[in-house]
């Protein structure tokens, strides 16, 4: 593995963010307009002040200020050759042996941000946001408690990444609460669905890549070429109710089960910093049609976890332990089959795994699962049991890539279930 | 009926676009920047010049540029009041018998385009786009197809509006053309899926409303209040892949199927316009849950056709003749049930009905119902049949409310087919 690279900032052993990361985010700093920064240990290099002194004078960038705004869009469209010379130019900066930055108090003042300083925002303006349904293991287990094992999969599974379009509007970053969803419920027994607050909320733990570079409509993006199209991932938890969904999915998907909120870790994790973790796919079986093979075609190591702390905890407990390589389908075979009709990606968009759930039963990625449905509730370390999240109840995601030495990691996305919304109340 | 209103502009009795409609649209005229008009007979009144000459100066517009830009947006986000008194200023302004404009020749020429000088965008940038399923003919047309009359409609149907998000990124203006889309496809005798170009093209006659403004993530918009954050309504064209839909939808909807191209009619006629045109909703028989009801809910009488033109024909052909009051579900139950769960909407948005379908054969929207999934082609004046739509034919929908001595018209949306993408081919 890589020889550990070296930045005058301290990075601790176990720290998400060493020089190898450098993920981009959206912060705004107590004092001052939003801007792109860069993570290094516990702290933030704003980019805006790099910008300001000229420090990006690219061809792409063609003096239009990429950093100094308050979402990451005009950036992600530059493509891979911007992306990986503004990566370089910020490297050589934090790097241990160059002195301009590190032996410069002034300058360090103003470039630097403590991150607990700071509000981290969404990284991007996301146009549209597509979840799929790639892990194996989560459509199988789904599945199973729908129609029974020998029926698990429905025949296009494993021919198509099977996909849907989310809801754009109420994705947000990780630290915001939710609020527990209302909606209409039909309980097994009885005749009609009554109104309520949904009584099995349940997260969904994913990856999510954030697109680059767009297709034109109507002009497919080709498999080989997919890559040059993605900028990196975030972590995501798609939040659902599911009794809503059961009783409103049939037959155009899920809707108002999946709608009220998805979170999503605020850094930017590129796929500079990933291609030391880049594995072999999963053998496929059958194999995908021409469109979406790929010789060279990967996936990654990247360790998962969610973390589920409740009031009378003092410290999260870790339910599930899975991981990136557990998805069935790449994140090329997804863009390439998304677009496959001539459906066009812009810059910003984000498309999301599904839930990774691997073959244990402690690597599931949602309550639905870790539980059978509230079948065998889960039993957490202080003896209190949860079959769905409650009240109260807070849900973090983390994950990261361990190389000899360093860690490539996400940070986390998290968020506190809040009560159903009453009338009358504020929001 | 209301008494027909006189602009001294020249508006023939079957246009469109009276001076009791003034639907709001963005155009580019030959020479300058896009901008807001509204429609009047044959001609566009550029809202931008009147706007420069301080006609809007209401508290709303607190001196923003709202139509000297590129799209409706941040005109939705005014709301009722705001448009009201917008629209009484361009009413007083073009009636008949007021000098101000008529009398001035410099300002007229400046003030006003001919609507085949100009080419039409965009309305709005769509943030979200959601597709509903709300005409009972369709859905039972189409469940009967796939499950037999007895089980036609989900269990669901009659309870809530079923609906799901679509792609916005393909939303495209009246007058593009459409790419027959490619995709993988299971015919009926196969062993495997194959890929190739669809072979099931179709369209969908559709009436959409755009958001004016939102709500807050978490905090719905209760059915009383649905049409303060309603701005209008247009025409659209969900083009569809039958045989892509009918292979990938299970079990999370439409995805290839749908999101390669959508259509809309650039002109967005108010809920103003069409208060005229109000009518009390047909029964809905079960009684919905209370927050879908609201004593004074509506529906309106607006005549829809989908008209078809093949190569060979001098002239389009009528293929489908129905009524916006074939809709089960009102856009007020449908924005209710959206937000009810804690959805956020946002001005610009677009929420389509879904295919209009009514009780005749002649009244359905969409070839997969007028052909019987192509059991029945469609036998066209000229002899020539189509069971789907073939590369090269012009598929236009239109529709209007039609009063006593003038109609409020939609326009139209029309997209001809193009052949499948090659690789190489210049998009």
């Amino acid at each position: 593995m890589a020889t550990t690279l070296r930045s005058f900032i301290d990075v601790a052993p176990e720290s998400h963010f060493p020089l190898e990361n450098l993920p981009f985010g959206v912060f705004k700093p107590a004092h001052g307009a939003p801007r792109v920064g860069v993570a290094i240990g516990e702290s933030i290099l704003d980019l805006s002040v790099l910008e300001e002194q000229g420090r990006f004078r690219f061809p792409e960038f063609q003096d239009r200020k990429i950093f100094a705004t308050s979402a990451l869009n005009e950036f992600l469209s530059l493509g891979r050759p911007a992306w990986r010379r503004a990566r370089t130019v910020i490297q050589d900066l934090l790097a241990a042996e160059n002195g301009e930055l590190r032996d410069n108090a002034t300058m360090r003042a103003h470039a630097f941000h403590a991150q607990h300083d700071v509000t981290m925002q969404l990284p991007a303006r996301i146009g549209d946001y597509t979840d799929f349904y790639s892990s194996f293991h989560h459509a199988h287990n789904v599945g199973t408690m729908l129609r029974g094992p020998e029926n698990a999969l429905m025949p296009n599974w494993k021919w198509l990444p099977v996909g849907y379009h989310g809801r754009s509007s109420s994705i947000v970053v990780s630290g915001n609460d939710v609020r527990r969803p209302q909606g209409q419920i039909k309980p097994p027994d009885a005749e009609v669905p009554i109104f309520g607050a949904t009584r099995s909320f349940d997260y969904e733990l994913e990856v999510a890549f954030l697109m680059g570079p767009g297709n034109a409509l109507g002009e497919p993006v080709t498999i080989d070429r997919a890559e040059e199209h993605i900028f990196g991932m975030v972590l995501m938890n798609d939040w659902s109710a599911r009794d809503v969904q059961a009783w409103e999915y049939q037959p155009l998907g899920p809707f108002l089960a999946k709608n009220f909120c998805t979170s999503i870790s605020p850094w930017v994790v590129t796929l500079e910093a990933l291609e030391p973790f880049r594995r072999p796919l999963p053998p496929q079986d059958p194999e995908p049609l021409p469109y979406m093979r790929a010789p060279n075609d990967c996936t990654y190591d990247i360790h998962l976890e969610a973390q589920l702390q409740i009031s009378s905890m003092d410290a999260p407990h870790v339910i599930t332990r899975t991981n990136f390589q557990h998805l069935y389908w790449s994140v090329a075979q997804q863009l390439a089959h998304h677009t496959v009709g001539g459906c066009n990606l812009r810059p910003g968009d984000l498309l999301a795994s599904g839930t990774i759930s691997g073959p244990t039963d402690d690597s599931r990625g949602c309550m639905l699962e870790l539980t059978w449905r509230g079948a065998n509730p889960l039993r957490l370390p202080n003896g209190e049991t949860r079959k769905w999240l409650e009240d109260g109840d807070t849900l973090a995601i983390t994950g990261w890539a361990q190389a000899d030495g360093f860690r490539v990691g996400f940070g986390e996305v998290t968020g506190r279930v809040q009560p159903a919304f009453t009338p009358g109340q504020t929001p």
